[in-house]
C-alpha cells in the first residue's frame, strides 16, 4: 500500500510585501507539501523511493544524521509505504547524541539507525547490505554504490519535475537556500527543458562557491547524461556564499533578525539553518544589488522542525 | 500596512485511505493555511481584526492562556498589522508557569500578557481598558463587554464563510474538534446559508454534550440574529462527548496510538489536545456506527506547535 503520493498537489505561493525594499517577494511554500512537514527533502525521498521500486528493490538505505530533514522524510516516506528503512548516521564529532525534533521523529518511525564513522562509510554501507540480504530483503542505498556514486541524476528529478509549478510565473530570479546542491540541480534542469530565463541564485549554507557550483555542476550533468544529452549551460549555475556565516550551522544576529521579521510581518516560520539564512542572504544580494521592478521567488524548503528547535533553544538561552 | 490577509487563499484536502474501514477520509488541511502555522484560529483571530477595524478601534485585547493556539494567532495577525496587543491570560490553577511552543511565540510577538483570576475577568477587563486608554488608544475585547457578552456573532463568520471551500464536496459527514465551539458553530451557519446536508459531527475536547451544545446554539442564533434571521434548525447540531477522555488536555493511550498513524501512515501531524483526540473520536464513531459507502471530511484546525510540544515531552518521559 503506498498512503502518499503527489499527484496533484501543488504548494501555494504568497506574496511578502517589503516596503523597505519598495518589491514583493513571492515565496513558494514547499514547507506546506501535505507530508510530513514536507520541504523539498520530500519530494527529493519520493524520487529515491520511486527509483528504489524502478530498480526492483524492497528496502532503502539511507545516510544522513537522524537530524536532518531528508532522514525524516526518508523515515516517514518508507513507513507510509511499508517500505523497511535503515540509516546510516556519520558519528557525533562534537561529544554526546543532540536529540532534536528530526531525530525524535525518525526514532518513532522504526527506522534502524547504524553508526559509522565519516572515512569509513563504504565498509558501513557494505554491512548494512549484508544484514538486509541475511533479513531476505533487497536492498538500495540511495546515494548508489559504495562509494555514493552512481545515483547523482535521481534527487535532480525532484525539483526538474517541480519547476513547472513555477515556471508559468516568469521570474526573473530565484532564491534558495543550497546545501548539497540537489534542489538547485534540479531548478537549472527545469529551467532547461522549459527554456525558463530567470536567474537560479543558490545562497549557500555548507559550502563555498567553488565546491558547491561544482557539486551542481556534476548532478546537472548527470541527469542530462540520462537523456543522452549534453550540459554546457554552466554559466546557469549560481551560487553565493558571501552569507554562509562561517560553515553549516553557524548563524548570527542578523540571521536572528531575519527570522524574527518573517514570522512577525508575515507568520512564515524560518530556521536558521536553512531558510533563514538564505532569505537574509537574498534580502541582502537585492540590497546589494540595487534590484528594483524584478518578479523574485523565494523557494521556501522545509525544515518546520528546525524552526521549533530553534524556538525551544532561544528559550533556554534566555534562562526561561 | 496590513501583511496579510485570506484573499485568494484556499487550503487543500488530502484523502488518506483507510482499508481497515474500507473507506477514504478526507482532510482539510487548515493546519497549512500559510499563516503561523493557521489553524481554525487564524480564520477567527482575522474576523476579530477585522470587526475591530468596522468598529474604529485601534487596539486588541485578546483574553486566553499564551499557550493557546488563539492567543498565538491574535498574536502574531496583530504584529502582522501593527496593531498593539494585550492579552488577559487566567492564572495557573496548578502552580507554576508551563512554556510552550505557543507561549514562547506569544512572548516574542510583544504582546502585553495581563494575569487575573477566573473569578474577576470583568475588572481586568476595565482596567486593561482604562490602560489603553491612557496610552492614547482606543481598545477592542474580543469578546465583547466586561462581561464577555455581544461579540458571538463574530467568530463564527470565520467559518461560515469557509464552509463554501468544502461545499463542493458534498460530504455525508464532516468531523472536527469543537472546543468553544465557534468553528463548528460557522460550518453550520455555512451549511444553512448554502443548503448543504452532511451531518457535521464536532468531537468535544473540552465540554459534556449538553454544554457544548447550548453554547453552539447560542452562538449560531446570534450570527443569524445579526442578519434579522431566526435560527430553527437546532438538529444540526450535534457534539459527541464519548471519547472526551476526562476533560481538556487529557489523553490516554488510544489518542497516542492514533497520533501515532496518522503521523507514520500520513506524514500528518495531530496533537493530543485537539485533532488527535477528535481523530480518535472520529473512528470510534465511524466503527460504532457501521458508517460504509459515505463520504467523510476531516477539518484539521490546525495546531501544529502542540505537536512539537507533544514530541518534546514523548522524549522527556522516555527519559531521553
Amino acid at each position: 500500500m503506498n498512503y502518499f503520493d503527489l499527484d496533484g498537489i501543488t504548494t501555494p505561493i504568497t506574496s511578502l510585501t517589503f516596503p523597505e525594499l519598495n518589491m514583493e517577494i513571492h515565496v513558494k511554500r514547499d514547507d506546506l507539501l501535505p507530508f510530513s512537514f514536507g520541504g523539498n527533502k520530500v519530494r527529493i525521498a519520493l524520487e529515491f523511493l520511486n527509483d528504489m521500486r524502478a530498480k526492483g528493490k524492497n528496502c532503502l538505505i539511507g545516510y544522513g544524521n537522524p537530524r536532518s530533514n531528508l532522514s525524516r522524510a526518508l523515515a516517514n516516506l518508507c513507513a507510509s509505504q511499508g517500505v523497511p528503512c535503515k540509516l546510516l548516521a556519520p558519528s557525533e564529532e562534537h561529544g554526546g547524541f543532540i536529540e532534536t525534533a528530526n531525530s525524535r521523529l525518525v526514532a518513532s518511525l522504526n527506522t534502524e539507525v547504524f553508526r559509522c564513522e565519516k572515512y569509513e562509510v563504504a565498509p558501513a554501507v557494505d554491512a548494512v547490505t549484508e544484514q538486509c540480504r541475511n533479513e531476505g530483503l533487497d536492498p538500495y542505498y540511495i546515494y548508489g554504490d559504495r562509494y555514493g556514486k552512481g545515483n547523482e541524476a535521481v534527487p535532480v528529478r525532484a525539483y526538474a519535475k517541480s519547476y513547472r509549478e513555477i515556471a508559468d510565473g516568469e521570474y526573473d530570479y530565484i532564491f534558495l537556500p543550497t546545501g548539497t546542491g540537489m534542489t538547485q540541480s534540479g531548478l537549472i534542469a527545469g529551467a532547461l527543458e522549459c527554456g525558463g530565463k530567470e536567474k537560479i541564485i543558490g545562497i549557500s549554507v555548507a559550502r563555498n562557491k567553488e565546491k558547491a557550483e561544482a557539486v551542481i555542476e556534476r548532478s546537472v550533468t548527470a541527469y542530462f547524461a540520462e537523456q543522452g544529452k549534453a550540459f554546457t549551460d554552466r554559466d546557469r549555475i549560481c551560487v553565493e556564499d558571501d552569507w554562509l556565516c562561517g560553515e553549516y550551522g553557524l548563524y548570527d544576529a542578523e540571521i536572528e533578525q531575519t527570522i524574527d521579521l518573517a514570522f512577525h510581518r508575515y507568520g512564515l516560520p524560518l530556521d536558521p539553518t536553512y531558510t533563514g539564512k538564505a532569505f537574509r542572504g537574498m534580502l541582502e544580494y537585492i540590497r546589494r544589488n540595487s534590484l528594483q521592478n524584478k518578479k523574485i521567488l523565494f523557494l521556501h524548503t522545509g525544515g518546520t522542525p528546525l524552526f521549533f528547535d530553534y524556538l525551544a533553544s532561544k528559550s533556554e538561552k534566555n534562562g526561561d
